[in-house]
């Protein structure tokens, strides 16, 4: 009776089937439409179709991780994890799996082989069927407490920490929730659909079942490409672009001295590697949407509608913070976050942040909403942790903000076909 | 010294001069991209582009509200409030000052008018600039308690309170948490952007200030339609297709026996109007997740891949409950769910639902992630109760879900320009 399974194909063949190049061609097409409901397709027409680059698919191996220096996608779905297994092997086992498993997904396969056995839980949970793969990439990091837990080295990899991988400081303004803090593991998800970046961690959880289970997580979202008049920096939900001072991700030099773990300066295994952090920071809209507009630019040290530093005319233009107005004030404040963010200009990160919107928190009555910042970077301690150490202490902006979450997680470099992500480590 | 504010041009002024026929036209247009930096466009492009329909607005003012037979967009963003104000005028002004609001932002422009006046709050909260209005949608309601809330006549409106509009009973199977339950009044917001959406209920709640407050909220998701490979029902994360059974939304005869309340059925004010019913209904997905695809098509009575009926082909053939296996049995169980929701096929819904994801309940450890159902109805009392009845107390479905949430809320008639949603009422 349920003769429609022995037809099943996997995403991917149905993709290649229907010549994806990029969804866009495919929108409207009537024709495809009948993929799906029969499963009879030429092979003629399966072969043509995978000669054309597909430009809703990202790579999954290679030299560095996906989703790092990748142009940001519309949507992320970020978990942290805690190891429940008691030995290296459990661990080590687990990203073999998950490595097989992003590596289809991110291609348009299901996570597993579709065995079709009626008789068995699925090995895909379904969700993503008929969905493109969206630019879906999955990087993995893993925190300081896998190789150490209240002073215990649990698998035997306490040797292996490099010291760029350390608890963060506290830091003044922090008003930090063991909720949304922490993990041994960190997965960032992110793809142009919110529906393939879910079924993405939530297939990592199924097969992480007995040995991990999520800690924490967090969806969010910036405006849709689709929505955006003009490509350009994605606005925050101060009504701020945010991002204008990243590096050029292009730029091969800059992200070496930016983003990725160069030879000898780190544990051999993160070379070609990169420092995550992420920080859940809520934002006061309430208090925020009280202020006045000259409050606001001066808060950020920007023209809310241009992006242009206070005073200029262009977003992009060189930040100038020795001018002055006409009494001799600096024209973008001191204590503005641009200002602090910026510092003297020498140490950079890559940010790669999203905004999030949980409802309502219960204990204050007020929208559970603000920005979940996730930045990358070579060093934090040198790069990360002195610049929000400046921000924390006297941005203007902490009187909207209050950081509630916070991780830090050694992101492992790529992996080769064959190989897994975390293969240097274990 | 920020000059730059004076060259500010409202979002439809802009949307309107880039001639923003369908967002696709402008994606990758490079040319338009200095609309925004430099604010300088001839009358000529501006006047040329408005002759032009816009595939990405819709219009705000009609017979009806939009959002409710309206094709589903992407996203919701849905929010409860309670009014806080003491007199009917309050709530009056309140609907007259939101319904300007929501005209503008469906149109494009921002929540009220700029003054860029420096030393005022925005009249706009700003992270909607430069976005298209993405088929920006708002649908207000107002629930029970705002005709009658604990035994008292709280703003004169007790004996316009039509008997289709009452609280839901308890069902067998609830949970029902406060925290995501009732509202004196129901505000469901949909676009194809989430930034989109959630500019619309933040711009709401900042306008109602002193009036109203966010009772709750959430946010919710479906694939994209970019995402998907092929035009058709979209999957919930249990995997399965949902709103097969839906009638058809351009059947005005349908709508009008389904959704839209008749002359003299209710109170006078309600025609054209509809309910409205949402739920909360987590999804114990890793319970599902290990359950068998036969134990799974079993529980939804339908296939999986194909979202036909157990023992079709078709997602849309009609659902034959007589129908017996080699062994005499239904082969469409019935405590399936498709077979509880259909009962003699002769009450329908239209529903209109969404997934939400919001990270991990902390009071269980387990994804608080599930189906946030949205429907619309003539008559609850006719319609969504005896339905839901069935399936509270036999649905198979009930031991992989829970309903934490629960509102209902009497959709109000469209406004015609000049007009205000609610006008009939106050």
């Amino acid at each position: 009776m349920e003769t429609k399974n022995d037809q099943t194909l996997s995403r991917r063949q149905l993709l290649k089937m229907a010549g994806v190049g990029g969804a866009g061609l495919l929108l409207g097409a009537g024709g495809v439409g009948t993929l799906f409901g029969t499963g009879v397709v030429s092979a003629k027409g399966s072969k043509a179709a995978t000669a054309q680059p597909n430009a809703d698919i990202l790579p999954f191996y290679g030299t560095y991780q996906q989703g790092i220096i990748t142009p940001q996608q519309d949507f992320i779905y970020f978990a942290a994890f805690d190891i429940i297994g008691k030995k290296q092997s459990d661990v080590r086992g687990l990203f073999e799996k998950w490595t097989a498993a992003a590596a289809r997904m991110t291609q348009g396969e299901t996570a597993g082989d579709e065995t079709n056995n009626q008789h068995l839980p699925p090995t895909d949970t379904g969700e993503a069927i008929g969905l493109t793969p969206s630019k879906l990439t999955l990087t993995f990091g893993v925190g300081p407490t896998l190789f150490t837990k209240d002073g215990s080295d649990r698998f035997g990899l306490a040797s292996k920490r490099p010291s760029q991988l350390a608890d963060l400081p506290a830091f003044s303004a922090d008003e930090l929730q063991e909720e949304w803090s922490g993990g041994d593991i960190g997965v960032q998800v992110c793809a142009n659909d919110p529906q393939v970046a879910f079924h993405a961690i939530r297939n990592l959880a199924r097969i992480a079942r007995g040995t991990a289970v999520i800690r924490w997580s967090q969806a969010g979202f910036q405006r849709t490409e689709k929505a955006a008049a003009q490509p350009g920096t994605a606005r925050n939900l101060m009504g701020f672009k945010d991002g204008t001072g990243n590096p050029d991700v292009t730029d091969a030099n800059a992200m070496n001295d930016v983003v990725w773990v160069q030879p000898s300066e780190s544990k051999a295994w993160m070379t070609n590697g990169t420092y995550m952090i992420v920080r859940r920071i809520r934002m006061r809209i309430e208090e925020w949407d009280r202020s006045t507009l000259k409050d606001q630019e001066a808060t950020f040290g920007r023209s809310r509608n241009s992006g242009a530093p206070i005073g200029g005319t262009d977003e992009f233009e060189k930040l100038d913070l020795e001018k002055k107005d006409a009494s001799g004030k600096p024209l973008i404040p001191v204590d503005s976050h641009v200002a602090l963010a910026h510092g003297d200009g020498k140490v950079r990160i890559l940010r790669r942040s999203y905004s999030y919107t949980n409802g309502i928190d219960s204990k204050t009555g007020q929208l559970d909403t603000g920005l979940f910042f996730v930045c990358f970077n070579r060093d934090p301690l040198k790069q990360f942790v002195p610049m929000q150490t400046r921000l924390s202490k006297s941005d203007r902006l902490n009187e909207y903000i209050v950081h509630v979450g916070s991780a830090v997680f050694a992101c492992l470099p790529g992996a080769a076909p064959g190989g897994f992500i975390g293969q240097q480590l274990f």
